[in-house]
């Protein structure tokens, strides 16, 4: 096995340093953020631009190049709902470095991004859901077949495909932690690659409490195969958790000093 | 499920401090340790008193009395090759906050420990091995059957027998970790209970980094359906981490103050 992958998921038009950032076309706060990141341990840098419904296509090539310029064709993970801002950060991308994420499809609407995937050689985040919440893992491994047969009917190569179970916040859905986590096992077992966003878990809890339970559940969900997430990888807990957890599944070789590797 | 269970591991005679108040019979560090842990969080504490081969009968009374006297009779898990020693023990420790435990029995020659569960009607912490450590899951397997038909057949409530994988050290052994993991599970998907010596995992690695270590392990272990540990309760991340565990597998209900309990 490989080793984890963390997706940074810092640069996220939520924010209102980014927001702003990403409406004046201001470098500073983004390039900040990304250096913050890469340092940190993150493979991926995503970038969620929202839905930019105006300016979407102009403002990701504006954000891919921005970034790629300035560290080495960092890989990067294109995070939106509007499929054509997308496109047009893969048109410009440069993959010597790693192939682009597409961020995300899923089995309803959002499907024909699987589509754009396999005609641009991305890897997509193939969210196991058609409208809002899957109700059980029965429909969640449903979407993740469906999306799977779509993929490969175009060619694509499934390890391109990786799957998100869909993390559930823990407070009001504490009960369907132990699903999501046997989702993971379940789709894992086929072979195939998972991701998810790991911080909806903590989402609501204490600032204090946040990086002890997305550290336990990160170690669990990657016992359970899990082989990437978009995660914070300045929280350092976090980012020592998952190092850890590599030595344990072999992933990595142990060294004295592997926390600073 | 019920929440994880703690043994606390810290009187120990491989502890000079211990040791040396174990041989003068000198009440104060012993309770000392005894309070840090069960103020800590621990439910049962571990009284490793060594071989004690000349005295271990008195000695192991003497522990016992101690701390069932000092702390409201809490429950112990009585730790020696001697067996003698752990009779001697069970003869005069009070159940009213819980079963004693017998650590440990194996499929070897310790194997009469099991016999002794049944007669006391004790916890047995039951090693799946016979000599030294299993080659493979398939041994593992075959002593967790054996010491449970044996126990079984004596009349023990299979629940009372909680099976120990055997923990291995990552230094020296980082490609096994991945089939003691599965080993629990096997164990698990049997329903029965499982423990083990956690700190094994992160002996020899620099001090800063056991709990670091210690902590990713106990939440694949939890996650691989680990019911209890001989651990450190001390190890504030260790707690946390398992505490944040139970609430993901939702044995423990969310609050707020849920690391404060």
């Amino acid at each position: 096995m490989g080793k984890f992958i963390v997706i940074g998921e810092r640069i996220h038009c939520i924010s209102p340093v980014i927001r702003k950032a990403l409406s004046e076309r201001d470098p500073g706060p983004i390039l900040r953020r990304a250096k913050e990141q890469i340092e940190a341990g993150a493979q991926y840098i995503d970038v969620n631009i929202g839905p930019a419904e105006s300016d979407g296509e102009e403002l990701m090539q504006w954000i891919v190049k921005l970034l790629q310029e300035n560290f080495d064709n960092v890989p990067l993970s294109l995070d939106t709902v509007n499929s054509k801002a997308i496109e047009a950060g893969l048109k410009v991308y440069d993959r010597s470095k790693g192939k682009p994420i597409i961020n995300s499809a899923n089995a309803g609407d959002r499907i024909t991004n699987i589509d754009m995937a396999a005609e641009y050689d991305a890897i997509v985040l193939a969210l196991c859901s058609k409208e809002g919440i899957p109700a059980d893992n029965d429909e969640r491994m449903l979407y993740c077949q469906e999306m799977l047969e779509r993929g490969m009917s175009l060619g694509m190569d499934p390890m391109d495909m990786w799957f998100d179970p869909l993390f559930l916040v823990i407070k009001g859905m504490q009960d369907k932690q132990t699903e999501v986590l046997e989702a993971i096992n379940l789709i894992s077992q086929m072979g195939l690659n998972t991701t998810g966003g790991l911080s909806n878990v903590s989402n609501g809890m204490p600032k204090h409490i946040r990086p002890i339970m997305d550290s336990a559940m990160i170690a669990m969900a990657m016992q359970c195969g899990l082989t990437s997430a978009i995660a914070n990888p300045c929280d350092q807990r976090l980012m020592e958790t998952i190092k850890s957890c590599d030595i344990i599944k072999n992933n990595t070789l142990y060294a004295d000093s592997y926390l600073e590797l």
